[in-house]
């Protein structure tokens, strides 16, 4: 393998994701900062590494990529032997953990990104206020995902199963935002979901991958 | 591995994506239909098999899943020997795959099943006409998207790579109810996109999946 890059921004919750995987497998790797402010990821260096001009995409080498679970699941099959073991090799275990990660797909992250860029991003980026018909239809929706989550999580420690892995890793970054927003209180209310949310996010991958936040202009 | 069992509808998409991996890997399987109308879905037996209520679910003996491209990607990996090879060995093949797997879920999907709701399911399922601005705006979502596939198309003859793979497979159910609706035109436009969705929808598991069709009440 080569050189690992990874482009982004790191209030994105995209690059977040894979920051933490790469933390997570213990890799060195180059951060190359996106300047969304002056339209970077819409100028034609990016758009060769992304077509559709977004956040992040990723280099090893001569590898190129883009879309943030894409990565993920690069990064913890190539390097499968580094750091956290991510992926499970026991195919029973690894079919629930597919079926979880396609339910951070394709329901948690729909509601809770709606929930995120109403409560969060807009106002950062002077979008105004947030749509409070919005807000309340998506944290339904999340409520409803939430519930199930809670049943799943009273029967096993992950999402993935009994030990921490992808499925679980992909949720950090939404839920790491919508702790510090009024969603906050959905997942309070609901215990398992409460401890599993401290737990991943205590994690010391998640927590170097917030830290580069801290360089951010 | 034990007795495959689908539980699905054959006009649902998602369930249309599952039987045409099980038809593309030549795998024995029964069907089981699931009743909308009556609500099956929603009903204790099923939600056991998906806590979220929505088809189609799927067993392999003891193993139990939901969410047809975990489904999907569970029989290209347990069955990798068997049929159609629809992931690919080599990593750098293997890494493009799981981008343009990401693009359907996460670019594709999102407007081109409102389209096809919009056209097709709500008139359907009697929920009265399409609503005009939703189509126009989803449309104009899925010709973006287009656009990014016709050029990829021309310079490789699969969005998976230079042969059929999961990637393309996920679209083979949204491609062919939206070539029934005006987005056609969308498709039709593009040399490489439609001589790709023309490909897709010719191969005989798609067309012994879409035949299932005709055992429905």
């Amino acid at each position: 393998m080569g050189v690992l890059k990874l482009h982004g921004h790191p209030y994105s919750g995209a690059t977040l994701r894979v920051l933490s995987v790469l933390h997570e497998k213990g890799l060195e790797f180059e951060f190359v900062p996106i300047d969304l402010a002056t339209g970077e990821h819409k100028k034609e260096h990016f758009l060769s590494l992304n077509p559709f001009g977004q956040i992040p995409a990723f280099e090893d080498g001569e590898i190129r990529m883009f879309e943030s679970r894409a990565i993920t699941q690069y990064l913890a099959h190539a390097y499968a032997d580094r750091g956290t073991e991510l992926l499970f090799k026991e195919t029973k275990k690894m079919a629930e953990m597919s079926v979880w990660a396609e339910v951070e797909a394709q329901k948690f992250d729909p509601p809770a990104s709606k929930v995120a860029f109403e409560l969060i991003f807009k106002p950062m980026i002077g979008g105004g206020a947030a749509d409070e018909a919005t807000v309340a239809e998506q944290q339904a929706a999340l409520s409803k995902v939430l519930d199930v989550y809670e049943a799943r999580l009273a029967g096993s420690s992950y999402l993935s199963g009994d030990s921490f892995g992808l499925a679980d890793a992909h949720h950090q970054p939404l839920v790491h935002y919508l702790l510090g927003t009024t969603a906050k209180a959905a997942f309070d209310s609901r215990p398992y979901v409460s401890r599993w949310a401290a737990d991943i996010l205590s994690r010391p991958a998640w927590v170097n991958a917030l830290a580069q936040q801290s360089n951010a202009p």
